[in-house]
C-alpha cells in the first residue's frame, strides 16, 4: 500500500468534511483557466493543484520523466511514461500537500500560482481515447435485460457465465461531464407497425457505469493474465453510457448497439487511480460454474464503490433514482483485460473499457431507467410532481461514485449531462 | 471531372501494361526506405513519388497548405486540410508527372531524389484511425449468412433493408498490408458440447471488403446529408476483416462480434482518392421497400471495383477463389454516412469506415470462406492437391480491386496478409 494512502494524512490545503478530494486520493485530470491552456492537474479539497507549474518550479526534479508531458493537451503521454512514474508522482503530491510539508505550503507566490479554484477552471477530456470498449458485466442487468426482451425463465444467455460479454463503442463521441447531449434522431418501429418511422428517440436512458483507463500498450498478438492485468490499468472514471432504447431495439440484430449509444457517452474528468482505490478491494461474487483457467484469478479483485444517480429536471429539484455500488459486478477488470487480449487484440494508452450497466440486486439499485421504470411500467415520481419512465428534454443527469473506511472518502466528483432537444 | 483523370495522359515514368498505378490513378501513401523516415508518397508505375521532397523543391509552391504535413508520419494532417488542397496536390503530381512537362523531367538531380522504387520502399500505416466502423451492406453476404445460421425462408433480418446496418469494431488492431497475422485463441463451443473449451481458432476466415477514409470532421449533434457524403470522403482501400467464424458462433449474442474480428484486420497501404474512382461511378441496385427520406440519394453512387481474393499456401502455388465487386454494395457509402450521423455521431479526420463483406449473386463471387465452402460443406481444391475450407497456418491471403475503362486502370494494389500459427 502506498504511503500516499495513509488515512492519518492531513493536507494544509482545506478539505471539507464529505469532500471527494482528501489528501488520500489525489485523483488526476486535465483543465484549463481564463487565463492559463489545457495542463494537467490534481484536485485537493476544492481546489486543483497545477501540474504543470509544480514541475516548473523544479518541485518535481527527483522524478525522471518528461515535464513537458504535463503541459501536453492530454495526460496521455503522463500516463504512458508508466506507474514508476505517475504513482511517484502521486506521492510526491501527497508529500506536497502534507500539512508537515513547507516546501509548497510556505512558498505563498508559488501556491497563488499552483492552487487554483476548481470553481474558476474548466475539466477537460483528460485522455485521447484510442479504443473504447463496453462490457456487460453485471450480472443483475444482464438478467434484468434478458427478463424484459427474451425468456424470464432463461434470462442470461448461455455464453454470459463463461465469458465477460464485450462490444467496440464509439470512442469520438465520448465527452467530459458538463457537455450537454442533444436528443438522438433514429429509425424505430413500434411492434405493430409494419414499416419504421423516423425522428426523436422516445426513450432516451441512462446507463450507469464505470469505466477503466488503461496506461500502457501491449502489441498485438500478445496477452495480458489476470495477475498482470491491474499493472496496465491506470486509473477509473464514472461513466455515462446514453442509450436511446427505441433507436437500439430496432437496429441491433445481429451486430449489435450502433446509433443507439454513439451519439455521446460521459465520463467523469477525474482519473483516479488503481493506487488510491486499493484499501477498498473486496472478493469478486462467487463464480459458477467454473471458468476457464485463462479467467481465473487470485485475491481480491472487485471494489467497494457506492454510485448513485440523480435526475434534475430544468427546475433543479433533483431526485436520487439510484444507488448501486460497483462492487456487484461478476466480471472483475482483470479478467476483462484477460478475456479482450487473450486473442492478441492490442491495448493502448489511454484506451477505455466501461463496465456495463451496474446493478444491484434491489430495484433501488438498478442502473437504468429501462429497468429502474421496468420498460416504462412503474414510472418513478418527481418532486416536482412529474414522473419520469426515461429520460426528458432538459434533464440534467448526474453520477456520483465514492468509497468511503476508517473516515478517508476517496470520490470520483461528478459525471454530469445534461439532455437537450432534438436539432 | 478532374483534368487528372484524362485517360489520354501520359507519364515520363513508365508504366507498364496492367499497372495498378496509371497517371490517371495517382493515390496517396506513407513509406519509408532504409534512408529515409516515414512520408508521404504518391504511387506511379513501379515508383513512389516522394512528396515530401517534391515540396522541399517548392514544387507545390503555388498550393496553399503546410508543407510539413508531408513528413508527419501519417496523412491525417493533410487530408484534413481539405479536398480543396489535395485535390489540388493530385492534379499538381499529375501537371509534374506528365510526359510534356519538364520541371522534374529534366532536373535528374531532384527526379533521382523523389523517385523511389516501390520495391525498395516499406509501406506504412496511411492514416491514425480514430473510429473503425464495418458496415453490412452486401444482401447477397447478409442473405448468405441469415441462410446458414438462421431461417432460409426470412434470411434477412427485418432491419436490413431499412438501415444500412453497422458496427463499431477496433481501431487499432488495424494493420498494413503485409503484416502478418497470429491465428486468434479463444473460446468455441461445439453445439453438442456442454461446456466451452479454449484453443486456437480452427474457422479461421477473410472477409473481402473495401473501407472508405474520411477527410473532413463534423461535431458531436452535426449530421451529413447523402448529398454532402461524398465531400467528406476522401479515398478508398481494400479491407480483410479477418473472422475467427468459431469465436464468433459463441460470443456474438446479443452485442456484435468482439474478439472474433479484433485480433486484426489487414488495409491495402495506397488511399485511391474518390476524384480517381469517379469514371467508374454505376447506379446502386434497386432498394425496394423505399427508404426513409434521410437515405435517399440522387445520382450514381457506386462504384464499379473489380475484386478478387486469392489464398497462397506456404508452397506459393496460388488459387483465385473469389472474383467480386464493389458495385453488389445494396447500401451506398454515402447513405452509410447518412445513417451514420443522423443521430450525431461526429466524423474524424482518418476514420475507416469499411463495406462488410462484399459477395455477389453467384458462388465464385462470395467474399468469405464461410460462403464460398458453405460452412465447410463445399471444400476449394488447391493447386497443390490440398483443400481448403476455411485458412491454414502459413496461408497467404491477398486480395486486389481495380477499375478498368478507356484503356485506363485504376488499381489499389494489394491488401495481403499472412497467417501464422497461434502462440
Amino acid at each position: 500500500m502506498s504511503r500516499a494512502n495513509n488515512p492519518n494524512l492531513k493536507s494544509w490545503v482545506e478539505v471539507k468534511p464529505g469532500s471527494d478530494f482528501p489528501i488520500q486520493n489525489l485523483p488526476f485530470g486535465m483543465f484549463m483557466t481564463s487565463q492559463m491552456t489545457s495542463r494537467a492537474g490534481v484536485a485537493i479539497g476544492e481546489y486543483i493543484l497545477d501540474l504543470a507549474v509544480i514541475a516548473e518550479a523544479g518541485l518535481f526534479d527527483g522524478i525522471k520523466f518528461d515535464k513537458k508531458d504535463l503541459s501536453r493537451p492530454l495526460l496521455n503521454w503522463f500516463i504512458g511514461s508508466g506507474k514508476k512514474v505517475t504513482t511517484a508522482v502521486r506521492e510526491r503530491v501527497s508529500d506536497l500537500l502534507n500539512a508537515d510539508n513547507d516546501e509548497l505550503r510556505d512558498n505563498a507566490e508559488l501556491k497563488a500560482k499552483a492552487l487554483v479554484k476548481q470553481s474558476e477552471a474548466q475539466m477537460l477530456m483528460p485522455v485521447r481515447i484510442p479504443n473504447y470498449t463496453d462490457f456487460y458485466s453485471s450480472k443483475e442487468h444482464a438478467t434484468n435485460v434478458g427478463i424484459m426482451f427474451r425468456d424470464p425463465a432463461n434470462a442470461l444467455l448461455p455464453n454470459w457465465k463463461h465469458l465477460p460479454v464485450g462490444y467496440h463503442g464509439r470512442a469520438s463521441s465520448i465527452v467530459v461531464s458538463g457537455t450537454p447531449i442533444h436528443r438522438p434522431k433514429g429509425q424505430t418501429k413500434a411492434d405493430d407497425a409494419t414499416a419504421p418511422s423516423f425522428g426523436p428517440s422516445k426513450l432516451l436512458d441512462f446507463e450507469l457505469e464505470m469505466a477503466f483507463i488503461t496506461g500502457k500498450d501491449i502489441e498485438l498478438g500478445e496477452s495480458i493474465s489476470t495477475a498482470k492485468a491491474e499493472d496496465y490499468i491506470f486509473g477509473m472514471v464514472l461513466f455515462n453510457d446514453w442509450s436511446a432504447r427505441d433507436i437500439q431495439k430496432w437496429e441491433y440484430v445481429p451486430l449489435g448497439p450502433f446509433l443507439a449509444k454513439n451519439f455521446g457517452s460521459t465520463i467523469s474528468p477525474w482519473i483516479v487511480t488503481l493506487e488510491a482505490l486499493e484499501p477498498f478491494r473486496v472478493e469478486t461474487p462467487m463464480q459458477e460454474p467454473e471458468v476457464l483457467p485463462y479467467l481465473k484469478f487470485e485475491g481480491k479483485k472487485n471494489f467497494d464503490i457506492n454510485l448513485e444517480v440523480e435526475i434534475i429536471p430544468k427546475n433543479g429539484k433533483g431526485k436520487v433514482v439510484s444507488r448501486s455500488n460497483f462492487k456487484y459486478m461478476y466480471w472483475n477488470m482483470a479478467q476483462q483485460l484477460a478475456h479482450h487480449t487473450v486473442n492478441g487484440c492490442n491495448i493502448c494508452v489511454g484506451d477505455l473499457y466501461a463496465s456495463g450497466t451496474i446493478s444491484g440486486p434491489t430495484p433501488d439499485s438498478y442502473g437504468s431507467m429501462l429497468e429502474i421504470s421496468w420498460q416504462g411500467k412503474k414510472p418513478i415520481q418527481m418532486p416536482d410532481g412529474t414522473e419520469r419512465k426515461f429520460i426528458l428534454d432538459n434533464d440534467t443527469v448526474t453520477m456520483r461514485g465514492w468509497c468511503e473506511k476508517d473516515g478517508v472518502r476517496i470520490g470520483f466528483g461528478e459525471c454530469s449531462g445534461k439532455i437537450l432537444p432534438a436539432i
